[in-house]
């Protein structure tokens, strides 16, 4: 395949992707669901300290998973019109504006924690997450300077872009692997004695689970989604 | 590179195999540390419940975790003078180990809620960890048949790799996320009130929180290892 023609669109790539779309629409709409419906709903300020919590999920699942899987596809999933460097701007720009709803996120749950009294950054959940927005961030400015400007050597760029891909991707697993452990943290809190706001089995605790098993199902389609047509890429070569 | 030639072993591909072993062992040490040092040690019939607990991370960790990411290797760790043969059922064995210790450590655990009358399956931790042993005893067989007993046809084979290859990093993946979710549960029930047993920067918390990233280092190597070996392939073809 030669620079500057779009991969062959297939119907079994076109069928994963689909996947993909339907799924980061159900992460979004359940993750709504749960922080409006059983948790009160969201606000910057608010005195119940747990509205201003609750931006912290859907702006996290939106920017660095929903955007940042949408973004990572964006070079399978534009019609064939739409020419190779419009991609790339769409993939740049998209990735963009996963990392600045991300960090309006991160800025949520701080706000929260100085709000409430809460002790910062002792628990696995905010180490992986603060690493993880870190390297989202050096991997969107590393991409921006080697692919677009002031861009790297042609033969530099061409070395890069496996290892672009490689670690982008390993970066958007981190993010879902870190949504699962938000999930996970904030629903044993929920069911943590004296209080025990939630049962094991409850109605919130099930849509909680199933919630990250939908976010883990569209972290695992991406991948597959994104490996797949890398691997026609190298067959056509 | 022709079938039956083992992939060209640089000095980048050795350290980064390196890397992975010097990271397994240290989990494995940090893990054993904690179980032993400070919950008490490991048994599979005590009085104290928690010691049947403490079989769990161990042998889960072990198993899909240090001895799965040796076996994925296996092809490319051992000595030139090793035949392609040999690495086969070196990977094989080694993936039947992992299992083996990883099942045993499920039936730890099971036998652990068993005895202290906590309920099963309701956490994202059972959810993904039922899930992942499942798909990694299914991709063994699936693997073992198309490429060991009987054997699937040349072509199939040869279009099955990619796919063996992905499916198998991603259950990995699944297996290394699914420890973090387990550290994090664990820490999270040790620190929540009434007992409150581990306070929230302590001594412990900080072991088991260094430990999950040792584990999550590990599991990025073993994918980094991999995937660099695999992209030196295909400039070679």
């Amino acid at each position: 395949m030669k620079a500057g023609t779009s991969p062959p669109a297939s119907r079994a790539a076109g069928m994963r992707t689909l996947v993909v779309h339907v799924l980061a629409v159900a992460a979004t709409a359940l993750v709504l669901f749960w922080c409006i419906g059983f948790r009160g709903g969201l606000a910057f300020r608010s005195s119940d300290k747990q509205h201003i919590f609750n931006v912290h999920p859907p702006l996290m699942l939106i920017g660095l998973v929903v955007i940042a899987g949408e973004a990572i596809l964006a070079y399978r999933t534009f019609p064939a019109s739409v020419s190779r460097d419009a991609r790339k701007k769409a993939h740049l720009a998209l990735h963009a504006a996963g990392l600045a709803v991300g960090l309006v996120g991160v800025y949520a749950v701080f706000k929260f924690h100085a709000e409430a009294a809460i002790p910062n950054l002792y628990s696995l959940h905010a180490w992986v997450g603060i690493a993880t927005i870190t390297l989202y961030a050096l991997q969107w400015l590393a991409g921006f300077l080697a692919f677009f400007f002031p861009g790297a050597a042609p033969e530099t760029r061409r070395s890069a872009v496996p290892w672009h891909a490689v670690l982008g991707l390993l970066v958007f697993a981190l993010a879902v692997g870190n949504a699962q452990l938000g999930f996970l943290e904030k629903l044993t809190f929920l069911q943590s004695p004296p209080a025990r706001l939630v049962g094991k089995y409850g109605a919130e605790a099930l849509l909680i689970n199933f919630t990250a098993v939908i976010v883990l199902l569209l972290g695992i389609a991406v991948v597959i989604a994104t490996v797949n047509a890398d691997s026609t890429r190298y067959t056509a070569m």
